[in-house]
């Protein structure tokens, strides 16, 4: 990729509940995180968030999440790498089912909440999880999240024959680790946006972010993470977008 | 299709709870109606169940409800056209889905249970269902269940482009629309082996029963249902099995 | 009762799904029609739910639906009266065990959606629901829908032991027999703010309606119910609430 | 209590699928640790499993558990104090709907499975589970794991007003603190039935075990925990109770 990919998570609304502003942020974005039903949206609501992300030209990828809609798949659960493995499989499954009726496909998988950052801590789960985009589709490039060091999921990665877009993130600081500094402590969420902003291109130039303990810190990045819960996310998405349009190719 | 393919409910499971005889049954049947995860099964059993038709040769098939696992899906709900559609994408989907894991794939469509049944008594939701197939794969046959009359269903099939398998059974008596007679009433199931497999037998050689109103009725019949669900079930599925091979081809 | 008590359908978030303005419709109502976790909601919103209803000095319902969040409990299901009984005397107890961590008690039962227009149809069902609330306590009054003639379901209420509190609407046009002419005919939903408070004035005083044949129709009226779902919905109970109060007593 | 009262789990089916042989081990139990709906169990088998209770004389007690049907709460999800709390109201409260309707009532609480080892290791969890008992029925014992050293618990359920019984097992081996060896291990389980039973009646006489590491090991014993899984653990059962009702009073 010879660009920062904007990716947003999308369609988490759920029967009769309404969340986010997705066509609002879709013009924005390139990569609609797609929920599959485990942890937000059901079939219906994938129908509709497909045809939206296709009608904006916008990648679909799926979004899958520990089964937990009560708790948006925010709660870790102790499963398996086998029922990881295959919870993927479905949701994976399941979406792309939605897609065909939209003349589309998955074209990447990230996964969500708890999953996401289980993955992360836990090589087994993510060995898992490249296990099933593996057998999914070797097409399918796996979404996670950059840190200082990326050399263990890249091996991983290379076994499996799996191909990696490396997350990143504007509004957030991070530790000398290259980790989110943990929401629970001060200046973990940057709110000022100008700071965001300059994140973002710090991040698509390849340069140098300031971790928490004043080292440098520079992420690879393929791809941004943006948010479209409200208003001002919004407009934080379309900040972001027109400077990164700004960048000279 | 030139002889009477035996199809069976299969991987009904769901978590720690196990239904049916898989194992025994599977070696005697040509399709299995996998369940998909919403009247039964998870994903953890559907990949167990796909490695298990796999082994045995045997053709996968969807078997998509209602979302209702407490009914078993056997509750008539009242879902759109649209949700219905959507429900069957997203079912057809997960367990293709899972089958990529083991190498092989959905080959056919058959609805559940109280989806099935009105799926029957309203054409909106027959279409719904063809709708659903031919968008996921033009090559998925639906089996619906056959009557006197299936005009009304071939005629749809063709408008919608679809391929239909006619289901039979040998353990129901019919009455003279080609319905099955209500459980409710004396004589409604066969319990006598001989019967079954004469019925089996009758119904593979394009030979007429004899319906509830003691009319003859020819049924088209492409698949014969058959249970895997105890011991008596499996042996009535083997002696079907040989009564059938003896059959000229 | 001697006077018409508002009743509204409260709690109905779901997880991180948020529905209604429920801290701003509390003050104006009387009776809150909980969520018991089949249709809407779950034990931390029906915890919160049940204090805001507590603050506010308002009576609590449980509001039993189907199991179906999905479909927000609005799809009827084929559910048997055995089912119906077992299922509310689930929610009913559910939502007093979160009532007792608060200090109170569940004081009434009015089902929801689909399960509210089935019983008022399959009197089967609305035995079943009497026979759950008689189970559960003598002291429970049911909410359900009054119409031209309540003599059924009254008589029905007497054999049971069950005390009836007939509901009416204020926003809805009625037809001949009592019942709410369907939301797909045109004047269906009274969009008006005096027509809807001149309705809910007529009905607190016992004084006739114009049905849609154009009929006098009087309606035993012992609550009326209102909606949280929105500003205008809100206004709405304000206005009611107002009108209603400057009645002599 | 002056004798050690046998406690099962019970009522573990849901929907179609049967699980245990309740109706075998009922009449020798003390205790019905009874499902409620989260990790297995629904409004109508719980009716039918009070029921079943009832007519043996058999205390129930709820048997809430983490929301995972699908993984039988066996997992651990990372649920806050407040979120346990909360679904012990709605699932002590549900089977208590459910009690009345056959005449009877919830008298104690076993937390099941994830819930139950979570609520052993987490202070703040075994408080919420705790604050939830006192706020349903400060007569509402707790069965917990009964370890060499049960001092935390017992100050924790002194401040809070909550009565304590300690559950011990016959068929596990224990360990230097009092807790069951892991199953991982060699010698965990106990196999042989004299050897289970000798362990139960060393537990009734609160004589000394010989821990893991060959020390004395002497456990408060309130309740034993028994199987009914299948004819063999039903015959451990029956052993047990025999060789119980053969010590002195």
């Amino acid at each position: 990729m010879s660009r920062l990919l904007l990716n947003c998570d999308i369609g988490e609304s759920f029967g009769a509940w309404t969340m986010g502003l997705d066509a609002e942020v879709m013009p924005f974005i390139d990569c609609a995180n797609v929920a599959c039903g485990f942890h937000a949206s059901d079939p219906q609501i994938m129908r509709r968030t497909v045809a939206l992300a296709r009608k904006h030209d916008v990648r679909i990828g799926a979004h899958p999440a520990y089964p937990d809609l009560v708790g948006f798949g925010r709660r870790s659960m102790a499963c398996s790498p086998a029922e990881v493995e295959n919870m993927l499989l479905y949701q994976i499954g399941a979406l792309d089912g939605i897609c065909r009726a939209e003349g589309t496909q998955v074209r990447y998988v990230k996964p969500h909440g708890a999953l996401y950052n289980d993955m992360m801590r836990q090589p087994e789960l993510l060995r898992a999880v490249m296990s099933a985009i593996k057998a999914y589709s070797a097409n399918l490039p796996l979404m996670l999240m950059s840190t200082r060091d990326n050399s263990a999921s890249q091996a991983l990665a290379e076994e499996m024959g799996i191909t990696l877009w490396f997350e990143v993130f504007a509004d957030r600081a991070y530790d000398a680790a290259g980790m989110l500094v943990s929401r629970s402590l001060p200046g973990a969420v940057h709110h000022d946006a100008e700071t965001v902003t300059d994140q973002a291109l710090r991040l698509a130039k390849g340069e140098a972010l300031i971790a928490s303990d004043d080292s440098a810190l520079i992420l690879q990045a393929d791809t941004l993470c943006v948010h479209g819960d409200n208003a001002g996310s919004i407009a934080a998405v379309q900040r972001i977008r027109h400077a990164l349009q700004a960048l000279p190719a």
